[in-house]
């Protein structure tokens, strides 16, 4: 594609940008912009890749392939094309930006520096894999620094949070705008390297953004054809201009992106009034300049001190400075803050008369600008008198919650993975998350204003698109998704990234035990749970009734910089409204039944869907064998572990000498720190109706009382100390399928 | 397409089938088969469909819509096109089928009933959803049954393990096929959904499979337009026809899929000779003949008992009759039995003149046909005194036993996801595991025969084509695969599969710990562990050193029903060739360091790289406060769990009245049952070199010999009761990142 844009003939200082015009996605039509030279492109470009190979070779090691093949990209990004502004990187209406190729963070880290974002000195960008501690150059973008938008690494995770930051954007677009007020209207641009294209949950998201025809995502890819193993055709020859064509993009070549900077705002610019996503795909060299450069040993590795000096000279650089970047250099960038400061002062102005002329929506809309939830969720959760009596499944008492908030506050974005019916998610009067253009192709209900979202059969995709929701501007989205809880193994690297960002987000997890049933061992989740109560900053709740519920509601919603994961039940659950506590929910774990006088036998620990054995076995210890237990309930472990020394040993009361046995149909396996014994799922489950299966794998009070009693009285015979070492799997340990 | 079979005018008994002609794949050119009439076929499906209903009907539940609609489908497969023998489903050569939509397995289940496998009888599969125990006929296919090849449901895997299953056909016959003896030439056929082609492990997988041309691979599509939250458009509306041509398939299409048998078997039949493989767009009615057919209503319910009876009645059956098969719909499918056994008796046959001609050959396929290695792996596996005694990364040791096993015996198939450099998993004369045509194409070095696979940037693909491979034939294949341990997060529900099924596989997991360093915490696996420790049926090991790598892989190569994970550093460990053994890793957990006379004040555990801490602490309270540490090496939980009472005990000595500190920079959670005390990792880390950041987090001998010290001393003085209830997290708890 030759360029079409107006290019200077020479340098003649910093040509003005104009203004918005009344374009599809924020500013910036072709004809708008004027070019610096290809001259001093390349001057730029080569000071750019020199200093990229000098800070490489500090440790001799980092990331500098990428960053060098990608550097007229980011010239067409940064200096041309996006909407940002350096001074205050966090701007509401900014253009999002996603280096979904993490790896290539030095990259944006110096055009970070080169655009003038404060924070990233020089001395900063020197300390890239140095062990500076909180350096603002780390190994990946982290979202906690200026001008990061996600934390990005793992790869295919950007790519999807890109979806949902484009998602925001329509979102609030179709809510908010109105005509000749465009309050929310930026672009969003992601970098993708082979990698997001390979992974599934790039696949899932790159699908979903066809689908929905978000004509304000951009797609660029850094075809530099290498990948660690070598060439990327060793995996892949597929035809990913046809195929992302098939998806759905408007599809667009860049044939010398290592150095036609006009070619890429070309295709950048004509990404802001394309009416379907774009896909950029940009054939570059890794490893630009270097000897070794279009190879697999560029990808991940300093290029050593000579070759530095020979690129250097070179590009007609002197080799004996280092980490130099030319004033020149610094004044091609010297536009950038200025325009920044402009478009964000245009911003506000136009929010000063939308708000004018709309005021409860604007009163609404800038609550959310703050981060802050737009209804009163405490209306949205059942009071305790309100809670049923008779057995209700789990699933069935959130979806009364779910439905409130989804219905009643802009903030909450309700998904599945197309579990409609069984996760009991969706709500009257739901409007879906569409395309208008589906509306009249397909007949489907729905809009950009919609709330509801149907991700298909996408896990992954539907968690990493959250993190994408939930990172637009922290607090404006609470996202909500909804699968079976074992498919949360397909979601689980998108909810690690979330825990990782601080990123609130809502998963409704049903069918989350045994109890499911026919559908067997490939969904009943057995061990799935140990994973989520060991990840930092993960609340995994499982409630026993419609009262921990609703407390496991309020603890997800409290949560502002936690993803919570409700787990829940798809058979009936017995409600114990004389026992079960909203507030005790809060702190983790709580006395269910105490004892008299503290005078018991054995405290028994159930778990949101067992509780019920555990209160049938009370009855039938005492009735049976005279023993007297206690019972704690404990949906929470992050929340308990929370709380004071004293309040624990309340609970517990591990040291009155008497056992714990703990009882939940998931393996023991972390169960240890409260329970001395347990009624578990050492093994993967069967395909058998909910009654059958527990009382199969021993869950019933007539299997697991004898057992109780067993250990009570040896506990009476021998003392406490008896128990030191010697965990009571009552179910068997920790099954392994082969013999020695 | 129009059909271009021979159809006979009207059914005269059951045609004969010509036996194989020397096709690509196995046999069944398109002339050599015979079609009963049209009538005859709608005459089976109408009792196909009827009884689907009845047994959907039986306990008002369960999946009749998709099996009712692939009813055509069936007749196809089942009878014409598919090679396989009902009476023997295990036997080698025949074709696998998979069904990636497990939901529909009712469809198979009858089909396998119809076809006369044994096990399959009518009172099994009334069993469906039913209270009886070890069903065949469980809500899912379980791999245990007579002909399932593999256990599907969770979505997307089946259509990974059919690329699995098709890449073991191509390696096997470029290993042992001569001209003229094909031992191995069979189909791969996999049933897919709309979910299969939106998960992201089937796109990964899908694009796997096109690249390397596996021609013997049919993938199936049930297009019938319908998910469970409504009509596929609602989150869908790519091209895929188009889409999958890019990605490398031959794509045909079939209108009629309701009913049009002789179209489907003509495409069917077409894949055997297709160059590339098949992707087969079959257009059906989920629930077709049903009054609410082609709606989502009918995707995971029973019809009602008037809708049955009047679906009968518009068949022309009698409403009257449940369960009820006709002798002509059995007739139909009567010469099943003796083909199967013809195909078999041809197999047997042909091996014995092969191994008559290719003698060395043979002997070895025949070792791999009984599921044995083909060669001696103990060879493979370094002795104690080769061991290193410098620091080593345990990467590098595991790569030596890697490369052995890969380059010497040819059960082993070695593969990575894009980190070969990174996981030191190349060997020497490595062949790639790569279509000969890209040989040319690309000048890729590689062929069929190859064993070195590259899988692109797709873990989770990687991990469930390894089940297929695995599944292939129990012992033929060991499949190993090579990515960091932190993106096994991302193949986490494949794994699991694997354990499900029994599956032997072994898993490179290299970068286990903060110590991979300035990559930062989306590289750090914290918390991934707690997952694999849990789930049943996985060893996750854990070596410390080279020796303990040793053993690690003795263990995942003894555990032939079991899929190991290796989990080893980036960094450089301390070698313990005195301490060190790969009998103690086997056992999961021994003394490393004894106390002298049973004198000691403390037990310190070292897992993996964290080694070096204890034993640096060790030395450190000697020295500056005169305490004695004993120090356990604990590689392998579950190994450990296997061993009996008195040497758990012997290692632990819990009833001393002691103290245990585990030392491991992942969380504590499920360590309680061993320890009373943890230096962990309770957060997420951050990116500084190795060293700085286990400093940074408390693992070093200055921070930790004081806290043990302290430990000690109040145990001393209070007495080890004073711990119960008390795990102390030395780094502090399970953190959450907000605040009530």
């Amino acid at each position: 594609m030759a360029p079409t844009l107006e290019l200077l003939e020479k340098p003649t200082g910093i040509p003005p940008v104009k203004t918005v015009s009344a374009t599809r996605n924020g500013t910036s039509a072709a004809s708008d912009l004027k070019l610096e030279s290809p001259e001093k492109h390349q001057r730029v470009m080569d000071v750019f890749r020199a200093v990229i190979a000098d800070i490489c070779q500090q440790y001799g090691e980092g990331h500098a392939g990428s960053p060098m093949g990608m550097a007229a990209i980011g010239i067409a990004l940064w200096k041309y094309v996006m909407k940002y502004s350096p001074i205050n990187c966090n701007y509401f209406n900014r253009d999002r930006f996603v280096l979904s190729n993490g790896h290539a963070c030095l990259w944006q880290y110096l055009f970070l520096h080169l655009v003038g974002v404060k924070s990233m000195t020089l001395e900063q960008l020197k300390s890239y894999h140095s062990t500076k501690l909180d350096s603002v150059c780390p190994g990946h973008p982290e979202i906690e620094n200026e001008g990061i938008e996600v934390t990005t690494g793992p790869l295919g995770q950007g790519l999807a949070n890109a979806v949902g930051l484009a998602m925001a954007t329509k979102n609030l677009a179709a809510t908010y705008n109105k005509p000749g007020h465009d309050v929310v209207n930026n672009m969003t641009w992601c970098m993708v390297g082979d990698a997001c294209l390979q992974e599934g949950v790039g696949l899932e998201a790159l699908s979903l953004a066809g689908h929905w025809r978000l004509n304000n995502l951009c797609v660029i890819f850094d075809n530099n054809s290498v990948t660690c193993d070598g060439t990327a055709d060793v995996a892949n020859t597929e035809d990913i201009n046809t195929k992302m064509r098939a998806t759905g993009y408007n599809v667009v070549d860049v044939y010398n992106g290592d150095s036609d900077v006009a070619a890429v705002v070309n295709a950048l610019v004509a990404a802001r009034s394309s009416d379907k996503p774009t896909f950029i795909n940009i054939r570059t060299t890794i490893g630009f300049g270097s000897a070794i450069a279009g190879t697999a040993d560029v990808h991940g590795a300093a290029l050593g001190v000579d070759e530095v000096a020979r690129l250097k000279r070179s590009f007609g650089l002197n080799p004996e400075e280092h980490f130099h970047i030319p004033q020149d250099v610094y004044d091609f960038f010297s536009d950038i803050p200025g325009r920044g400061e402009a478009h964000e002062a245009a911003w506000q102005a136009a929010l000063v008369k939308y708000h004018a002329e709309n005021p409860i929506l604007a009163a609404e809309f800038e609550l959310r600008v703050a981060g802050k939830l737009s209804g009163d969720w405490t209306k949205c959760i059942p009071r305790k008198e309100e809670q049923p009596t008779a057995s209700t499944a789990s699933r069935k008492s959130a979806g009364v919650v779910t439905n409130a908030l989804g219905q009643n506050i802009n903030s909450f974005l309700v998904g599945t993975a197309d579990l409609t019916p069984s996760c009991n998610v969706s709500y009257k009067n739901k409007v879906d998350f569409q395309s208008p253009e589906l509306q009249t192709a397909c007949g489907l209900n729905g809009n950009y204003s919609g709330r509801y979202i149907h991700y298909g059969i996408r896990e992954h995709a539907m968690c990493a698109i959250s993190n994408g929701l939930a990172a637009f501007n922290k607090g404006t989205f609470i996202p909500m998704t909804a699968t079976y809880f074992v498919f949360h193994l397909y979601a689980a690297a998108a909810v690690r990234m979330a825990a990782l960002q601080g990123l609130q987000q809502i998963h409704i997890a049903t069918h989350d035990s045994i109890g499911v049933g026919e559908n067997g061992p490939t969904h009943q989740p057995v061990a799935v749970a140990a994973l989520y109560r060991a990840m930092p900053n993960v609340l995994y709740i499982r409630p026993c009734d419609a009262e921990e519920v609703a407390g496991a509601y309020i603890a997800a919603i409290q949560a502002t910089e936690t993803p919570t994961i409700i787990s829940l039940s798809r058979q009936g659950l017995t409600q114990y409204p004389q026992h079960s506590s909203r507030e005790g929910t809060l702190k983790g774990a709580y006395v269910f039944v105490e004892a008299e006088d503290d005078d018991f036998d054995v405290t028994l620990i159930g778990v949101g869907s067992e509780m019920g054995f555990a209160m049938q076995t009370r009855e039938l210890l005492l009735k049976d064998h005279g023993i007297k237990s206690r019972v704690v309930s404990f949906p929470c472990i992050r929340l308990f572990e929370q709380q004071s020394r004293e309040y624990k040993h309340s609970v517990l009361k591990p040291r009155a000498g008497k056992p714990s046995v703990v009882i939940e149909a998931y393996p023991s396996y972390g169960w240890e720190r409260y329970a001395d014994a347990s009624v578990s799922m050492n093994s993967f489950g069967k395909s058998l109706p909910s009654k059958e299966i527990y009382e199969h794998y021993g869950f019933a009070p007539e299997s697991i009382t004898p057992k109780v009693k067993d250990l009570v009285e040896e506990v009476r015979r021998d003392g406490i100390g008896i128990l030191r070492g010697d965990f009571r799997d009552f179910n068997g340990g920790l099954r392994i399928g082969f013999e020695h």
